[in-house]
């Protein structure tokens, strides 16, 4: 089935925010087989967004829109949809229930414009709201289908999980059934001629490459009536792409590196700390994104200074003297010194510069190197990063540590990066 | 003027990834007194592309693309643009040069493809690109104009500056002035009842609120022709506001935290030291994207456990047996130790729990102690963080840290948090 979203609101419009909940809808979508065609963004403005409705249904038979569903007068999405396509809107008790008690709960005022919230198209399919107040639903007219879903992120997923989904299932063409393959140390385009023949010839299942902050994703999907036989295609191409990338390929289900890295420490229970210079503290910032971490997470040195350096880590003047703190001697010093003094199963240090400024023609902008102890055995890898900026420097950096790290623990060669 | 802007690009539409271009540009449009009225998101399909961009003339009379400007066959923005509004093409000999001499810089092999870029409409004003490819231009066909941008951020905002932003500033009803107050510590629904009297008597300069992860904003805004008037109407009611919020305030000028206090240390020659538990590095990973900060900033510590608390900050083992780690006794000790290790002007420590786990009924999830000395002077905060998430808490507990730091560096009052 053919449809389009909505996003209403101003702050939209204006750039005030970045419509995330767009493309997290729409890939939501895909994976149902619901091929998004249109994607349309207006304000809290009933006219402009009446006539948004109506130019989307003259292209789709199925209208999701996000947003505009909360208690206040700017909130006019689901009358709107109502208004264009003749639907009465009516008083849904257990909204008005739910409404109650979460205020009760929360002890917050309730105000008569709280049940704006409770009325909903006359025979629409309600999403009830767990995580905030305003439901969703969906709503046949006439073969038209529109989805009024609301705006805040998480109000957005909860609904989707609770009913959302479900419901459309029944509408798209067959599940789509994919892998997400992801990579890390070479660039979209250099996979992209890696796998042209294939790319060239897709038919079924299909392969999209696309690039994400430093790393690279294939997507390989199918869509069957059978779903036995779509496994089967999306398998077959999956493990040919990841014999051909073997040695970048980290994950066939879309898991994110660093999630990787955490769950693999903690599973094998192996103790970690790290010291970093010119990612600042990010590879541990990121680290500790996982739940649980702290398990197995010892501590994190950013060691800035040549004194920081020295104190901490027990780096040598001398090496730093000769060699400077951009060195493949100073980032084994740094990993030596942080191993003897934590002990750790895995420690990781690095050391780069980040620019814009202190790059010479010898050391430029860009240039990384990270050390690495796992179980006693060290690596000290060299990074030529593009200089496509600090921010990209130091967020590749801290990827690439994440890397050397889940090479080292598979016992896996490093490849260049 | 008003207008609409299209964004290009099939993976947008499928989510692959989500469009920051649209809110970039929306937000230099409005600062322009150009208004967005509508935003379309197609595929590279040139027929649904062509019906999108008549749709959009239908509305408005400025409509500017973004995307499908690159080589190859997918993009067809400029094409399709001028089949629907009659107008031919022509070689554009500057680009061509452009592009052979890029060419032959960057080694790359130049295809017949690549001139396919020099193709513009004939009597375009021509942006041309200095960070990439594809030039950029603006067109007029009776009365209605059409503005083709390149898709990749660096070159769209490169655009913007070599070009794009005089012409339209021809087309704005006179230029916004406007002051953008940050403010860190009130939520944006109270900050607007604080100003509630403020926002319901708008007219001229307008006030919009709005919260961006943690931190609150208040656009003050005004367009006259007499830019003298819009000045001093704005800046009159950016004190009223300032005035009320004083504890809460820290810019007029859009500066976000981080920077603010990075430039202050720098400003001052202040040294600076952090030592992080449930932030796990964020406070040195942000503070360390200020560029020139190593002159500054000595080190960071990222104390997990409770080893390294008592090896690296000496917290005693006591202090933790008898408070716990998340307490703020430990936020003390923690900042003290730090402050006699490195004996910088700025000492900050933070500790507490980011969840999902580890809440207890006394201890919730949410609680953060931060400790933080300047040039001697010592104060421990403690917060209350709303659980919104894991996220959430290390964001709002990091930008807290900065907060804090400002205040004391001022030598102002530290409001609760």
């Amino acid at each position: 089935m053919k449809c389009a979203i909505i996003s209403v609101g101003t702050e939209l419009l204006m750039g005030q925010i970045v419509d995330t909940n767009a493309a997290w809808l729409s890939e939501r979508l895909r994976s149902l087989g619901i091929d998004v065609f249109y994607r349309y963004t207006v304000g809290d403005n009933p006219e402009r967004l009446a006539d948004t409705i109506r130019t989307a249904f003259d292209h789709v038979d199925l209208v999701i829109s996000i947003g505009g569903l909360g208690p206040t007068e700017d909130d006019l999405t689901k009358e709107t949809f109502c208004d264009v396509l003749g639907v009465p809107l009516v008083r849904d008790e257990r909204t008005v229930q739910d409404l109650e008690s979460n205020a009760k709960i929360s002890q917050k005022v309730f105000t008569d414009n709280n049940y704006k919230q409770a009325m909903l198209p006359e025979g629409a399919v309600i999403f009830y709201n767990y995580t905030g107040t305003a439901p969703g639903f969906a709503k046949e007219v006439d073969g038209k289908i529109f989805i009024c879903m609301p705006g805040p992120p998480r109000e957005l997923s909860s609904i989707w999980e609770n009913g959302a989904e479900d419901y459309l299932k029944g509408l798209g063409d067959g599940e789509v059934y994919y892998h997400v393959i992801r990579l890390f140390g070479k660039g979209e385009s250099v996979i992209e001629t890696d796998l042209i023949d294939l790319i060239d010839a897709q038919t079924d299942p299909t392969i999209a490459t696309y690039a994400k902050e430093g790393e690279c994703t294939v997507r390989v999907a199918s869509k069957h009536k059978d779903p036995e036989e779509a496994k089967r295609k999306v398998d077959e191409m999956t493990e040919i792409i990841c014999d051909r990338e073997r040695d970048f390929v980290y994950s066939t289900d879309d898991e994110p590196l660093v999630m990787l890295v955490g769950r693999k420490l903690l599973e094998k229970g192996l103790s970690i700390s790290c010291c970093e210079s010119c990612t600042g503290g990010m590879f541990a910032s990121q680290l500790t994104n996982v739940p649980g971490i702290s398990s197995v997470f010892d501590r994190g040195l950013v060691t800035y200074t040549y004194n920081a350096k020295m104190n901490e880590l027990g780096v040598r003047e001398e090496t730093l003297a000769k060699y400077t703190a951009v060195s493949r001697q100073v980032a084994d010093e740094m990993v030596t010194g942080l191993q003897a003094k934590t002990g750790c199963d895995v420690c990781v240090s690095v050391t780069g510069i980040a620019g814009p400024s202190g790059g010479t023609k010898r050391k430029p902008v860009g240039l990384v190197y990270v050390g690495c102890i796992v179980k006693g055995k060290k690596k000290v890898v060299k990074l030529n990063i593009s200089n496509l900026g600090r921010a990209w420097i130091r967020k590749y950096a801290t990827l690439a540590m994440f890397n050397i790290i889940n090479k080292m623990i598979d016992g896996s060669k490093i490849p260049p990066m």
